[in-house]
């Protein structure tokens, strides 16, 4: 579990704004991607040094600089003196265990937000930290790894003459933050496919399997619950805000994008009441298969027990025991065991329990 | 549960603004079917193209036009061109997993909300998107299949010459969620009265299907209630919002609209908590039951099983057993055997286990 | 549970404004009463029909009529256009499934209400729809049948000289509902008694029957939460507001009123705490019987199935047995029992099961 | 539970204002205290009527009335005359089944509040309703019966040369709330030492009688949230009121005040948490020993029964067993039996049953 | 618990404003620090006497005064009036027993705060309290007993030469507060690690000593989140208010520690929803092991009664029993036995208890 913990043990006493990288180091070199556009030109390509990045800050056309890996905090200490971007929010871009959140500055806007990925093989949630900054005609982004869900944004980039090549860095970020949150809801589909099957699971053959399976979804649900209520406020306030970085004209994407967040809040919240409501029952069916259980157990007894009892009598090696003798004395034996033990059924029978 | 799939798996990538069809296709060809009035004109027809919804844009009277079907998301883009609505409305209604909600445009309002059905065979609810727009003088409305439940305003736009005859575009709008939220009672209704008989069950003979009914219903009440919420916040904003395209004289309307969502949610909340309550009950009665059961098996083993130890121990053949051979031996032995079960019974008859 | 059948079927798709009555048709004629009076004049008759009620409009005296029996929906359908009434609110009144509310309109304030006994045979809550309306010299009240709780009020009028007399229409109707606000007191003390009750029932004797009161109390408990929740918005409401219709000099009997409704709010939720309180405390009460009767079961079996082994070795028929020959094998085998019987019992006795 | 009556049965339908003594009447008859003091003088004296106390409402000097004993209602109207209290403040004062309240008045603010008291020997917590109206040189309190918890106040007057006798009314009404709310500590300490108590009950070896001590202590510490949580309303509108009887040199104190009143309502909330999570441990713990109690069942009866069995086939007794006459055949019974008990003690090991 | 006792029972009906220490006693005699610096100057001390601290109310150096032990309350009000702080104040620093709050004043700020420690030995948290006044170039800070988590801050204003030094009191307070509130993150990260470890013992072998620590874990939660929630107040305060102490640009700062402080109130509101689960999953899997035990139980009882019950029949020793004479009786028998018990094991395979 460690996306529970949130904050640097290492951190402790130091000053404030000191960027300190926090998580674990997922790869070995950052890497430096530039896409450099306007609505005529565009360029990509692989920058080999942190330095080459200032030319792109007053450069006209939209430029958008990723930097996959945070543990070089000196090069991004480097980028943020560059953009005159404050040490609070590197701090903040090299530390992994941020909540989801937005900050307004004079002259660019900071948003963290997490890329979430279900784990198909350890069938957990992954966060990943993904950290934007977006001035009037750049946006930076930062993630802890190559690798993210953007593709199909760069591929409207690279081939589109639509929208997102005339408008400037804030219709990109929306672009951005509007993929990741297609992709939460990918995320949900999966807990959803998943807490469908354990419904039928559940109605069909519950196992100790299953209880576990719903505790490991709740825990689940409970961290995404923790990392998708921020961006609601996140999206809300962007579409709120007034600020001249961001353009009017695009203010209707951003209520769609708030929307958007409120459906996966909403799911999210509905999907943790299912999963809670199944517990329940689980617990009730649990508590069924036991009445079942005793129901067997107590009928055999309550029939067999008095039966034995009888047989036992007949069994004693007293001298003196006048039915042994008796001719019919076995067969009226076997007649009264047959009779307490069909009153045993039908008692069974009138409880209901048979 | 194809209803907790909000999102397009598809879609994610794509372009805001983009029309993509989401959800089953439910029929074959769209319809539309055109109803223009005023007080002294009526005219019901059906149009074979989507060209030909254009002339009614215009037109003084009032225009319903009624769009079945919403795969054909060409014919829907066009129509959204010809009447100016936003290509994000348009993203919405053919997306059929989207929350009810408002949005106010310049010249339009837009609504989605839902028609729900029960469905008595499989019991579940049925979810259908219905999208309105509505201008000064026209209502589009989008819905996925044909039939819905407006058959009585359309009889009554046909017949009367009341209120629906003489008023504008609003007022048939309104007076659609109102038929629509009449349809929500029925259906909590159906609810209402299979919670009811599941409470019968519970008090007289509750089984493990019980059970797994008020799991349903309680799930099925959590759908609801995801989609009725909203609806109260739909009527709420209908009812306080300023906008030209909303007469004054048909705000007491709207407020008796606003107050029977009020009513619906209360209803739906009021089962939730009753159902819940039913399962702790369940849970009660489960627990109870098996107290009988055990109680049963209980007094049968503890009677029988020392009187079955006596009757082993003079069933053994040591050669030395003098009470074997004593004339009274048997009897005496029956006799503390009576007397063992006696004490066993007066027992549990002072524990009031009996 | 009639109580939950919140909207009538028979309404959807009817147009806005139409008067349909709604619920069971209690009594077979309304009956029409009047009291008029001014702090020198009393008079109090029953009108033969609703034609006669339209010279209290305008009378400077107070007119109370109160109207028994809704389903003459024509003649309250003539009240309402003789005193300028809304339509909407007929609707309301004559629908006896409405949620308690206030609404201002210009010339009169329009309040429903619910009268709520406690059928002591059924033990079920029963609850009556009591309408308002009142103007600034009428106070006209609609109930479902005849008998009401408002006798105290009357009397008041008929004899007293004093504040009742000499103010108008709003001080009678503020009278009215708080004399239906201290009748709920008298139904939540009986729910209290009946609360206490199943306290002591819990505490010493808890039996499925007590399990089946309390959830049938939570229900009533919660079926009440529903109706006096309002009635505390109701109350607030005509504390509150700046309306010609109510004096300034009655606002401190209005705040009265309105914490007399809270406390009744608390009341409720407390007494619901309380049930589930003890709907939990029954839970753990049934596992501790159990417990005591899984202890039971254990000793007896634990203690005599070793013991009948016993036996049943020296039972068996085998030609060569040693022991069974020995002149004090029987002996050595009681005392073997003896032994193994008592070190149970010890076993046991550690355990603190005994 | 006579707390639990919130409102007497008696007053339905009585007029508004009408003064009626509500609740037990427990002191035969009224005694009216007076301490009168500024800065330099100091008196104190018992009164013998109600008719003494108008000459304290002009003078220059601080009076505290104080009057023991409710159910002299025409006393109470008399004073009510006397220093022009409106009839709904008196009819509140002896009906002493309110919620701590305030009210401001245009020349006095009245306050309800409850003296709560720790009956050790019912371990119940007992109300008694103190109620205060304080003009700006006088404060009238009114009490249940004789004895109270402000004596170290009136020792602070007699004695003391500081604060309390340089200031005005507001500052005793404040010391006399500061203690009433100092001594709220006192009875949530002594629930605290029970809940601790509870606490190692639970944890070492809780009984039935530590769940019905629980549910106990739960249902008296929502009696306390009841009475304390309207206490901090009161405090805070005391802390921000702009009233000319609060000096505002006095609103430090008022503050600190608040602050209590605010922790008292987290005490007894976190209070209300720990002994709901002790409940729900106590239901783990039951359910646990369930588990222990038929384990050991469970082992007894699998090991034996089936032994029993194979010494029940060897004691039967049919002409043909060719095994009986074997000469080794008991023992090989003896071993097989042996063999089959260890197998089932190597089972259960290995379950970790034993 | 002594974390529970809020309030001094020593101090009912003190005088306000009185300061009467309330806690343990943790050291034998207060002492007195003093860093004194401004960005050249730097002089660390220790004073023997409260006396000598009025020199550094105002030089015009930052002064951090810091006084390890509260039980002196005559140094502390001798402290107080050479500062001018309230009374009311004073009163608050030595009772340790007060809620995280802040207060403004006209040349002070105070704010209470909490260290805690997480024993490892107990595995309780211990929280101590921990009081600030800053003005404008002094902070007084008071401790229960000698050391503290400030050791960081210390060392920062003896070597840097950076922020710390050339700020004035408020970025001291704020840096301290800072260290304070990253100390809770230990804290919590210890609870984590303490969370984690009981998940699972939870999935892999419950015990009652699990359920224990569950309790215990979530208790220490409450305490906690009672002393966090409190925290977010004081950092929002801090970061909102307009006050000329608290200066511009250090905003950001507060700004930063608000965030954190809302991070750690999630990081505590989630434990313990995850705790809740587990104690339900824990529940549920006691349940389960129940089932388990039963089943073997029943398998056992249900196929060995019956069959000892024909042997039982067998070892009768009636005179006339014609199967005991047939040669093939006891094969028979056995036979029968063998298909009956092979039957049961049938029956309890395809009941999926096998």
């Amino acid at each position: 579990m460690p996306e529970f913990r949130y904050h640097p043990v290492s951190k402790v006493g130091m000053k404030p704004g000191e960027i300190v990288h926090v998580g674990e180091r997922k790869i070995d070199k950052i890497r430096i991607r530039v896409i450099d556009f306007d609505s005529t030109n565009f360029e990509e390509k692989e920058l080999d040094s942190i330095d080459q990045c200032i030319e792109y800050k007053n450069k006209k056309t939209v430029s958008w600089i990723n930097i996959d890996g945070l543990h070089n905090t000196g090069a991004i200490a480097k980028l943020g003196k560059d953009f005159k971007i404050s040490p609070l929010v590197l701090e903040d871009i090299v530390n992994t265990q941020q909540s989801p959140k937005i900050e307004e500055f004079d002259n660019y806007i900071f948003i963290i937000t997490k890329m979430i990925y279900f784990d198909d093989k350890s069938r957990d949630l992954i966060f990943e930290q993904f950290s934007f900054i977006f001035g009037e005609n750049y946006v930076l982004t930062f993630q802890e790894r190559v690798g993210d869900v953007f593709e199909p944004v760069r591929e409207r980039i690279r081939t589109s003459n639509g929208r997102i090549r005339k408008r400037v860095a804030d219709y990109l970020a929306y672009a951005l933050i509007d993929v990741l949150v297609d992709n939460y809801f990918l995320v949900i589909d999966k807990l959803n496919a998943k807490v469908s099957e354990m419904e039928d699971d559940l109605m069909n053959d519950p196992t100790q399997k299953t209880l576990k399976q719903l505790y490991f979804v709740k825990r689940e649900l409970l961290k995404l619950s923790r990392n998708v209520r921020p961006m609601r406020e996140v999206a809300g306030y962007l579409h709120r805000v007034e600020n001249p970085l961001i353009e009017e004209r695009n203010k209707s994407f951003l209520r769609d994008l708030y929307d958007h967040t409120i459906d996966l809040n909403e799911s999210v919240d509905m999907n943790r009441e299912l999963v809670s409501g199944m517990i329940d029952t689980y617990i009730s069916i649990t508590g069924n298969k036991m009445n079942e259980i005793m129901k067997v157990l107590t009928i055999m007894a309550s029939i067999f027990i008095p039966l034995t009892f009888i047989a036992g009598i007949y069994g004693m090696n007293f001298d003196n025991m006048p039915e042994l003798h008796s001719k019919w004395g076995y067969f009226v034996a076997l007649g009264v065991m047959a009779a307490v033990g069909i009153s045993m059924v039908i008692y069974f029978w009138k409880k209901k329990w048979l």
